[in-house]
């Protein structure tokens, strides 16, 4: 007779600054260890230690103004390497099964693009063959192996959605520890009184994470909201609550208008003008950000007198990069201008009850005005609005958002 | 009508001082594409930066006061990574079509044995198959991948032997950059007036580097004599001409009866009375060094009054080990008796020469009398005599022997 005994299985993700140095690898070493002695087998997730990768980018600076990036992946990939042989070591030292694998031994299979890298699949065989030895397995983030067998990272914040990723393979839950103890209502850097959130949907904070908030990183919600991966959110500092990622609120909870305001800095406002109105046009000018991975937000698009206005948002350092888009595109087009104006700052609100209550935007608009802040380009989803607004107000901005929205106390 | 190509391929090493900094690493980037212009093909093998193997092993250190073995591997691993990665960025800078390329990608396998893991073989085939597209192909020193698929290191030095292996696969010649500009009768900074030598022989390079000197990684002298691969050492801080390690010196050349002299520090003098005539107790004790991999040397037998006296040296980090060794090997053995001295050198000298010239050892011993000093142990090969001496005595019986023997100018 075989007995069926069910693996309790979970995934942990520990931050960069988590694993920063000796003592706190053990320490998070000594977390794993209580949650394996509650039964639990644990594939853990680690970032690089503290500011590695921030190092290691500087290095490669001093030895290649713009370092190659399939080579600068390669470099980055070694920190997350060191952070993972660290904590097995201080894992086995504790008594605790324990084997750390690389992206090559795990075979986490990523598309080509290196520096921001997806992952498409994961062969959770070798995990699982591991688990039958060892109780923790010590996975290194934010890299993968694309199919030319070159090593891949998938761009800041990675590793949240390797840990994600992981959990989605092999259905299980993951639980995200950094030094931030969950996700607030807005940055309490900002707004001392900023509210810590018990449940956060997913749409919800793939709209924060995608403007800027810094808890997840947005692929990693992505990754959790199709395969229903309920994420936890909590410092590995300290013992105190953090935020549950979920599908759907639960029912005994009232559902708030606005769950969170948050403000993403450093934007410039793109205007091209006397573009012809054929739609090829416009779409020439998408493929070719696209193929320079270059984010583009808050689209808007204005025909006037049979020429088209066109305005975006970029980031800062993704000028030079825009330019040559625009040029490549419209190299077949006269009388085309563009403009860039710099000092912006992005202001939203998401919530999942703006669906059913009407006149959030009013409400929204109209706290601005309160302040004296008008905002230039506004763009809506169901559940988030955005306007961009002069970096200099936008602090003053948040804060009546913050009020007419209650979300701080 | 096809045209067959011949490709002219070499095999080139970087040690860690050579790419100790970003300024160092674009300098050999500067070299390499100098070979690339003379029509050459390069694989090159690059240790880790500067001191990087000491610092990763401090800090694995202040994390697991004995770090796992494997584990420590996957720390070192990270280092030769970190400098194969910066180094093609150097060199795509420069218009080399460079790639990196890591254990796991050249599939360097080994054998099992973490930190002091041997090549067993070497994939060609991705070599090859990268170089249709490269000039240039800089491949992690000193690690592989061992059958399980974790990764292993050769030990310190090893870098030496991955570029000796890779050439010895590829059937073409090696050079071994440093900060050393070739190989010398004798330590140069023990005795100012050493000789470089133009030549040196496998043999004689092999008991060289057996005994300490650090110009050249043991085991890649091992490979190189075996597939008789020439190896060139060369500074890669200077253009002076170097050493070639060959199979048998050009005929033009005298043959010197000594070719080198050496001290090797941090020798104990092991000794073990009153051990019952039996072989199996002797090969017990060698049986469980062996499992411990210690290197134990001058090994001396006296058997007498039907008891058996056994000496021989080890390397003052190895003490406890070897305790444990011989606990273990002696379990069921009564009477006998331990004892460590500290503080000996191993003075050697080596010589092809030798072999057809009588009477240097009568010249060794008395030019060591003249200056009183009493060798200990006394060991002899074909090619080397080595000798214990106290630590305090080493350096005026090398400069005795090195008069004795023409050595210095």
């Amino acid at each position: 007779m075989t007995e069926v005994v069910e693996m309790k299985l979970v995934v942990q993700k520990y931050g960069g600054s988590s694993v920063a140095t000796p003592e706190r690898i053990k320490n998070v070493a000594m977390r794993i260890k209580k949650k394996v002695e509650e039964g639990f087998k644990v594939v853990v997730v680690v970032s690089a230690m503290g500011k590695t990768t921030d190092e290691l980018i500087k290095l490669a600076k001093e030895v290649s103004p713009k370092p190659d990036a399939r080579e600068l992946d390669m470099l980055l990939a070694t920190g997350e390497q060191v952070s993972a042989a660290l904590l097995s070591m201080a894992l086995k030292d504790l008594g605790v099964k324990a084997k750390s694998l690389n992206a090559f031994q795990v075979r986490i299979k990523t598309t080509p693009h290196h520096t921001s890298a997806r992952i498409m699949d994961i062969d959770d065989s070798v995990i699982m063959e591991n688990l039958k030895e060892h109780d923790a397995l010590v996975v290194t983030g934010f890299q993968g192996v694309n199919e030319r067998g070159d090593l891949t990272t998938l761009g800041r914040g990675g590793s949240d959605t390797s840990a994600v990723a992981l959990a989605a393979k092999l259905r299980v839950p993951c639980e995200i520890y950094s030094d931030v103890d969950g996700i607030y209502t807005c940055d309490p850097r900002l707004i001392p009184g900023a509210k810590k959130l018990k449940y956060i949907t997913y749409d919800e904070a793939l709209e924060l994470t995608a403007l800027g908030a810094k808890v997840l990183h947005s692929r990693s919600v992505e990754i959790a909201k199709k395969y229903r991966i309920p994420v936890y959110c909590a410092s590995s500092f300290v013992e105190e609550e953090g935020t549950m990622v979920v599908e759907r609120l639960p029912e005994w909870l009232e559902e708030p208008v606005v769950t969170g305001a948050t403000i993403s800095h450093g934007q410039i406002k793109v205007s091209i003008s006397f573009l012809p109105k054929e739609a090829e046009y416009i779409t020439a000018i998408f493929e070719e950000v696209g193929k320079r991975s270059l984010n583009v937000d808050m689209i808007s698009l204005v025909p006037s007198n049979g020429k088209v206005f066109l305005s975006f948002t970029i980031l800062e350092d993704h000028k030079d990069d825009l330019d040559e888009a625009l040029r490549n595109a419209l190299k077949n087009v006269e009388g085309w201008k563009s403009s860039y104006e710099e000092g912006f700052a992005k202001l939203s609100i998401v919530g999942v009850g703006m669906r059913t209550s009407p006149g959030v935007a009013a409400r929204f608009f109209s706290a601005l005005k309160r302040v004296g802040v008008t905002p230039e380009l506004v763009t809506t989803s169901e559940i988030k609005i955005s306007c961009l607004v002069p970096e200099k107000d936008a602090e003053k901005a948040l804060k009546a958002v913050v009020d007419e929205f209650d979300l701080a106390e």
